[in-house]
């Protein structure tokens, strides 16, 4: 793999791929010594042009983990405009001889072009782009739902026939986009629940269920239920339902949580806006796979940046011993 | 050990452990190779709801001489509010598999509400919490205190009978605080001195003498005065005294400099506002321990992350060897 | 070498030294391991009271690919104020016992106070202080034409009878002046190029000559032609030429460069405003070095951090292997 660019574009192979090297990550992630020299010497520049504490250090973990050095590079408030410096910007870190850029912008497709223009020879992996895809958040998701369906055996396997349900402002959300893709390429059934006013227009398009009526979804028991987080400084605008007649059509509510079938998983890509779009008896139940996403957001990241970088399986277990990483 | 939260609840054996430990790691500092492998594979995460530059490139410091991985996680300026965050924060980072969480934060008591909450099972340092307590700074005050007493020898020793005169806005000091419990612990003997409005009303439960004119306190030879530094942004609140006044009474001017004792230390948590709480005389003077205490520091945050982390004393000198480093 | 503080006194032997050591750290760059082990357990403080994402992270790589912790201070934002605060910030440094310092400061002769008031034990690199200097880019612009010049043989050559034009705002330019001292140190003849109001006073005793036209300075053929950078927000002042004038008389616009001999280099800074100094034709032509002189700079600062920390030239190629790493 060169780049992860997006999930639309991600093969069944590849995903399943990634998949099964974060397998391993998480193992070794169990164990004592959690630091691998795979990466070591590799460069990784976190080159995010809007904040996102949490995915930030979720990557720089990652990298770290795989002893890569990592180069923290915040844009934001900083001079750059958009267009010509991403050019300048790429090619500065080219010119430095970054590994991997980890990017995230506003504006969709800027990882693609930062991938594609020629600027730069680094693996690029996109961390969110305006709405268009987050491919780690899906790849994590992925893994969750998997993991908790197949547990050790899961390695290899998709999730044909899941049933997965994305409750929240699908217009506006890349996760729901990466989603969408990701689990349709594995064989999973999606269905989409959000308010009228925020449903994209081209969801035609897409292999999608779409509905508009939670407790309807909710009474179909899917297998996953996924509650988008709602960006509040969008509550103001005139297509978006009030904070009140969101929480009580769209939100998943004790009722709601209580009438959900026992073996149906609550995900959120957090951070929660508790008592909005979910009610802290959800988010805190042992249902609910949100910390489950957070850990398993490390160990996809240090697969993709480990396929990136070094493009090939880890070595066995036994070869991350620390008295054996300088004899390599 | 498993958190350092205040200096109120530490045992006497505590706190002299941290202080030996830190002479431990003061002594490896001498050496030419000054890296430890002790934390190698553990992550240390800076979260910083107020800034703190100093105690923030300390903590930073101390992690990296013990190979641990050091994420600097800056709350503030972020949309996080107070309360609901900080459990999603910490449990974002329980879930990252943080090993020691080093939390400043403006209110007081998150700390241990972090450390008591079952969000995490990292190992919590308090590096400041709105008026309540900075046990790191009060422990490197201690150790240098210590180590002027007995030098090479202190390993062991408390401060049985050691005179410490703290001065300066009480009311709101979290190092006064820490200071005062600790002191107490280990045997000194504490005077604070300030303006009548800035002592705390429940003072009178403290382990402390309260006085209110410098000129009586110096008179009286302490073995240690310790000047606070004054918030200047407090200045202008009507229980303050104004900057002239501040200085007149409450500062440690050349003239009150020339009558204290030859042997008293001048303390001071730094940075100084120089020419007002402290004159520059006092400030450079030999008999100042300013610097003493930032390298002190570094040497009693070692102790810390080691201590909460590796939880037995560090290996004996040689084994620090870089050679040796990657066979254990 | 104790510091990198500017070029005008940096001795020619000095300079062909950092540039030869330059050379080295650039072979190794080529090679698959990237990371040499020479400044492992050093702390390198990049201590900025500017904002220069480029210049810090130019720094940044090199000092971690030579293995020393690097920890980011900036300053800006924080409320250090200018005189006192530095000397406090010194002491504070030196106490944590930082190896060296690499800072930028907007007030001219900042670095150099910081190196000679004893203060610091630490080596400084000057990393732009003010309008004075701003030596590791002069450096790198050497290292840069020299390279150009003599290819894979250009260790231990100087720069005799290279003729260098600079064009934009010399007034301001501290790239400018450290050009000027370390092109007439190497033998080079320096010609500058600017609006009458953006030439200095004094700058009939520098070692250049002083023209008003472009044009004419292209016509003379140039073996590098170095454009500097528009400070955007300096455009308003009533000294400036307006920003059409500035491009019309002093761009280098598709028309100029195609009456540049083919033999000549054009040079930038970075960050471009492209179509205001420099045209995009310019910029990314072959004959452009502006990308080879991002990636020297990471060379170069690799040579000055280990020529001030580690002082003698690194060890052979081989060496730098990693299962020999822990054995030194």
């Amino acid at each position: 793999m060169r780049h992860l660019l997006d999930t639309k574009t991600l093969s069944r192979e590849d995903a399943l791929r990634i998949l099964d090297v974060a397998e391993d990550m998480a193992d070794t992630q169990q164990r004592e010594v959690k630091k691998l020299p795979t990466l070591r010497g590799k460069t990784v520049v976190n080159l995010f042009f809007e904040d996102s504490t949490r995915t930030r250090i979720s990557f720089e973990a990652a990298a770290k983990r795989l002893s890569a050095d990592v180069i923290n590079f915040s844009a934001k408030g900083s001079s750059v405009s958009k267009g010509e410096s991403l050019q300048d910007t790429a090619q500065t870190l080219q010119a430095m001889a970054a590994d991997a850029v980890v990017i995230r912008h506003g504006a969709s497709g800027a990882p693609r072009t930062l991938a594609t223009s020629g600027w730069i020879s680094a693996g690029v992996l996109n961390a969110g782009d305006g709405t268009h895809e987050h491919p780690t958040q899906a790849l994590l998701d992925a893994f969750t739902m998997r993991k908790r369906r197949y547990g050790a055996d899961s390695r290899g396997r998709d999730l044909e026939g899941f049933r997965v349900t994305i409750v929240g402002d699908i217009l506006h959300s890349r996760v729901a986009r990466s989603n969408v893709w990701l689990l349709h390429t594995l064989g999973a059934e999606v269905t989409l629940v959000a308010p009228p006013t925020l449903v994209p227009q081209d969801v035609t398009a897409w292999p999608a269920q779409v509905g508009y009526d939670l407790d309807e979804a909710i009474a179909d028991g899917p297998d996953a239920l996924m509650m988008l987080r709602i960006q509040l400084e969008r509550m103001n605008a005139a297509y978006f339902p009030t904070e009140r007649e969101y929480s009580r059509c769209w939100g998943l509510d004790p009722e709601r949580f209580a009438a959900l079938p026992q073996g149906t998983m609550v995900m959120h890509p957090g951070p929660m806006n508790r008592g909005l779009e979910i009610c802290a008896e959800a988010a805190d139940s042992p249902r609910s796979t949100v910390l489950d996403q957070v850990t398993n957001g490390v160990s996809v990241r240090m697969a993709a940046l480990y396929l990136l970088l070094a493009g090939e399986r880890p070595a066995p277990a036994d070869e991350t011993d620390t008295n054996k990483e300088d004899a390599r």
